[in-house]
Formats: C-alpha cells, structure tokens, sequence
C-alpha cells in the first residue's frame, strides 16, 4: 500500500469513518430499499426467496497483509461470500461488511480494503447495504453477510444427490493453494534478505488464482440459460476431497471420482511439479479455488457436456461403495475429508 | 465459566466443532426454508419486505470476559442485533452467527457462549441459520447478522421524523452505563485485592441492565396492536442524546428535550449519585440501554399516552432552532453528539 498520506483513523470518528468508507456505494438493485445509515437495511425480494449466508475472515489466520495487497483483500473477502450464494443456485445481491481494525491501519489503507470491495460489487452488481465498523485489539478482522434472490423451488443444496447423477467441475483446480506456497516462499526469501524482489511475473496465474479469485456467477446464468438445475452443488473453498465429502455424506451417497477428469490447469501442473507436489493433491486438498462442484441427473448430460468449463468428472454411486478416486494408472483410492485445520 | 472439563477446540475439528455448538437449535419459523448445514440458507418472507442487520462485538472493546459470563455474552450479542431490528418496526426471524476464538477458550465455554445464544433465540423466537467458526490470533470475536420481517410501508426510519412529532422514549435510560461502572470498579477491587469478593446484590437491577439486556420486541407488538406507525425510530445503543442527534441531523430538524420527561430508574438514580455522576448525563450518554426512541405524529398522542413504559420527552422543532435540552432548572442547553469513540 503507497502511504504518503497517513490519516490516523481517530481523526475521523465512527460516524465520519463509517460515512468516509461507504460514502462512494450506491445502490443499484430495485430490491434494495434501505442501504447504510439506519438500524437496518430493507429488501423487497417480491417472489424469491432469500439467500443468506456469511464468512469471516481474520488476518494472519486466512490472509496475511505481507502479501495480500488490502485492495485484492477486499475484492476476494467479498467474492469468497458470493461464491456461497451462487452454489445455491442464487444471485447476489446485496452484502453487509463489518471489520474491526487496530488502529496500525490508517484510513488510506483502509480505503485500499473498501476500494477492493467497491470493485466487487460493481463487478458483481451487488448493494452494500450495512455493516460495522469497530476496533479490535489486534489486526484485522472481515465479516461480510451477503444475500441473494432464488426463485421459489430452485435453490440447489448439498443433500439432494442421487446414484447416478454425474459429477460435474467448473474452472480449475490446485492454483489457488500453489499460488499460496509462491507467495509464502516469496515471504521467506523477503524475511530473509530483504533485498531480493521477488519475480512473480512467470506465476502471475497461479498468484492471480490465490489473491483475486472470481466468483463462478457465469456458471449460474449459464445454468439458467441452459435450463438446467443441478441436482446438488457446492462451492470449492476447501478443496474437491471435502466438497464431495459433504455431497456424499449429506445425501447418504459415495462417489467415484476419475483423476483424468479433475481439471487442472498447465500452470498448475508446471508449478506443483516444482514444488515436487501432485497436482491431484493439491487440486483434492488445496482450497481456495471458488469453482463450483455440482452434480446433474445423467438426462441432462447431453447440454452440460457441451457448455464451456464444465468437467464431467464422475459418478454417484450407492453410499456402500464409498468416495473414491480412480487413478490414471488404474488404481482405487479412498478420498478422505481434509477441511480446513484452523485451530 | 465452571471448567472441570477443559476440551480443546481442537479435539472436534471444524465440522465436529460447528455441529455440536449448533445441533441444538430448531428451526420453529415457517419463513426458513433451509437452515445451517449449507452454503447459504434460504428464507421464505412471502410478502414481506426483509430486514437485515448486523453488529460485531470484540473482546476487549465491547466486553470483558473478566465479569461478563459467556452464557450472558451470548444472550446479550443476539439482543443488541435484535434490537436493531425492533428499531425498524419490524419482527426478527432469523440470525446467523460468527465467532473467532483463540485456542485459549475450550468446547466448555463455548457451550456456554452458545447456551446463551439459544437462550435468546428462544426467547425472541428467531432461527439460527447459518454463520462462520474460526480461530483468531487473540480473544473472542463475534459477528452476528440479524434478519426481519416487516409489512411492505410499515418500516420506520430515521430520516422521517417531522416538526410537531411529540420524541418518546421506553424503559429507563442510565442504568447500563451504571451498571458497567460498577463492574469495572468490582474487577479493580479483584485486581488489586483477588480474596475480597464482590457484592453486586443491591446493584441487581443495574447490573442486570448491563449484562443482560432485553430487546423491546413488546413495544413493537404494543405499536402494532394500537395501530400507531412512529413517523422516526432508532434504538438507544450510544445514549440517548448521539440517537437524538442521528433522527435530527438524518431528519433536518430540531429537538426541544424535557430532562423531566427522561426516565430514569431510581437505582440507577441513586447509584449515580453514589458515583458523584449527573444521572441524566449517563441517560444522556450512556449507552447500551436498548430502548427505543421514537417520535409520534401529535394525532397518536392519546394512543400512546396511556401505554405503558412509554414516556414522552419532548417535541421536534425547526432545524434552527437546534437540539435543546430544557432542564428542570429551567435552563436550556444544547445537546451534542455522543457516538462511543472506540479507536
């Protein structure tokens, strides 16, 4: 962050703090009655149902502000939100953000956060609608709720898949943990000798998949556009091994899971190798990818099949048979859940 | 917190941590449609314009876990959300819940963090929906959306108040800030002297005041059964003369406040006194009473006037003539704005 300018946060006060950071965000969806500025905001979502769901996200935890510039910090905090609401079949639209920041952070660096955020929401036309803004004892911490419109019947959840539905990936996966191990290198080197600038520009993918992810909102117009309704879905943060795990175990059925179909990108596959990691591996137990796996009754195999950057990737199959992944040599593996180990 | 059992965050894993904290809590409103255990949860608010509203509390800042029992913490962060929403005029049905926790705070207290939780949703009659468990760096930190319902036009807000309108007030304001007083003074006498034990009995409603507030949903359902709309409404979190200043400067107009017409309960009158303090300065700018301050179109006086725990404490005027308190003294004194300065 280029601070020349260092506007200590207690110079503006809560209210001109809230009102100096939300001030440049206007509203832009009919159903946003009330935004910023009472006890709460108002919605009018008519005919739909509402989608709701939320995140947090604490420095030195999920991000680490050595190498996520604050502007790329807003931008994911907010996608990483949206991403939920699309892996229910839903559009965004609207989002609360509350932080609470020590008082190291200056309101330049703050507007930084707040101009990521801003981007997100006019990429993704979303309002922001509410949020808090307090002091914490220690770094920084992002709460953000974001809320969506589904029609009545078509939100898709996680315990509705059935034997012989087909396995279904969007994008690519494995970058995003890679881009981290790049960046958490870089970190080491620049710990060590901070003299060394680090050349990204060969990994600028892999680093781009790590700290400014998008949010697969595409996939859902293409859902719509295309009339399908998949049967379950799920966003990818933790990685494909634990997405599937909790489709499989949520709707009573296993999984078997062709390694020949888990879409990994050249990039990808070039960088693991240098870190002498299995791309699989990373693409299984990564995370942070934001892709959508999802499954899709087999009689609609036939427009999925054809539609850019899906990946048929396997099948359901009876819970008895368990989750497991069938290699490119031949053999037979047992997945195993891995989320997240936060504690 | 009674801990003859310590179990280590650790010990459950994420997913294991997040279903037994929340295995306990049903859905009892029809409008949600899908609750935890998904990307996001759906709610049904039919013809229904919905309310949403958020608060992050952190430990250190809002509360110390020094005199605040977990079980109360829990009950009292759902309240103050709640609370925003009652300040809209519409009906909670619905929050999701974040926390961040360091490793220093085992499953135990955790329970009991959501004891309370569960206490308040019971309560209030709202669903736990959804929400986030991670670690932080330090302390406790919680984040919690609150969601409402309110008919279509029948939304209050702070910008709507008109010259005329007679300024209202429930409950009593002071007590809470009194109450925080006194514990602060009691963990003072702990710090410097740990065997003297602490006797909050006389101070029971005071006290009370602080740690376990109500949200004032009754006046909500009162407002509804009398058919009275105030024209403006916010909730007294900051103290009452910051929330006076937000429906003025938000409604460009005046205020003539009467300190006879605030209401102060007579503990926390005598109380103030003990602490040499000016009791309607703690009325003033207190905070974290959780009434409600609301105006009245002068037609609904009689309405209101016979209702109970609602008093009336002044009247709005022109803009120029500014925000007034006329003592009992017969002076009159502008008021000034008084947000919590927490940075």
């Amino acid at each position: 962050m280029s601070e020349t300018t260092r506007t200590d946060i207690n110079s503006l006060g809560e209210f001109g703090l809230i009102k100096h950071l939300t001030g440049k965000f206007p509203l832009v969806q009919p159903s946003s009655k009330k935004g910023i500025g009472d006890d709460g905001a108002v919605i009018d979502n008519q005919g739909f149902h509402t989608v709701v769901s939320t995140d947090m996200l604490v420095e030195g935890i999920h991000f680490d502000l050595m190498y996520s510039p604050l502007k790329h910090l807003g931008y994911k905090s907010v996608v990483v939100n949206l991403s939920d609401i699309f892996a229910m079949n839903a559009i965004p639209r609207q989002i609360t953000v509350s932080i609470a920041i020590s008082n190291r952070f200056s309101v330049e660096a703050l507007d930084e956060l707040y101009e990521g955020i801003r981007a997100a929401c006019e990429h993704y036309q979303v309002d922001l609608i509410g949020g808090d803004t307090t002091s914490s004892l220690r770094g920084l911490i992002i709460s953000i709720t974001a809320i969506g419109q589904v029609e009545p019947g078509k939100a898709v959840y996680r315990n509705t898949a059935k034997v012989g539905d087909q396995i279904c990936i969007t994008g690519d996966l494995g970058a995003a943990y890679l881009g981290l191990q790049i960046l958490e290198r870089e970190k080491q080197i620049y710990l060590d000798s901070p003299e060394v600038q680090p050349d990204l520009e060969e990994q600028n993918y892999i680093v781009g998949r790590q700290l400014k992810p998008e949010a697969r909102g595409d996939m859902i117009a293409l859902f719509a556009q295309n009339g399908i309704v998949p049967t379950s879905m799920i966003d990818i943060s933790d990685g494909l091994a634990s997405e599937l795990y909790h489709i499989c175990t949520q709707s009573g059925v296993g999984a078997y899971l062709e390694e020949d179909g888990i879409p990994i990108h050249p990039d990808a596959q070039m960088q693991a190798l240098k870190f002498s990691l299995d791309p699989v591996t990373c693409a299984l137990s990564g995370g942070e990818d934001y892709e959508l796996l999802f499954t899709i009754d087999p009689k609609d195999l036939e427009k999925v099949r054809f539609l850019p950057d899906i990946y048929i990737a396997g099948e359901i199959v009876d819970a008895k048979d368990g989750i497991k992944l069938h290699t490119k040599g031949g053999n037979i593996h047992p997945i195993t859940a891995q989320g997240w180990k936060h504690f």
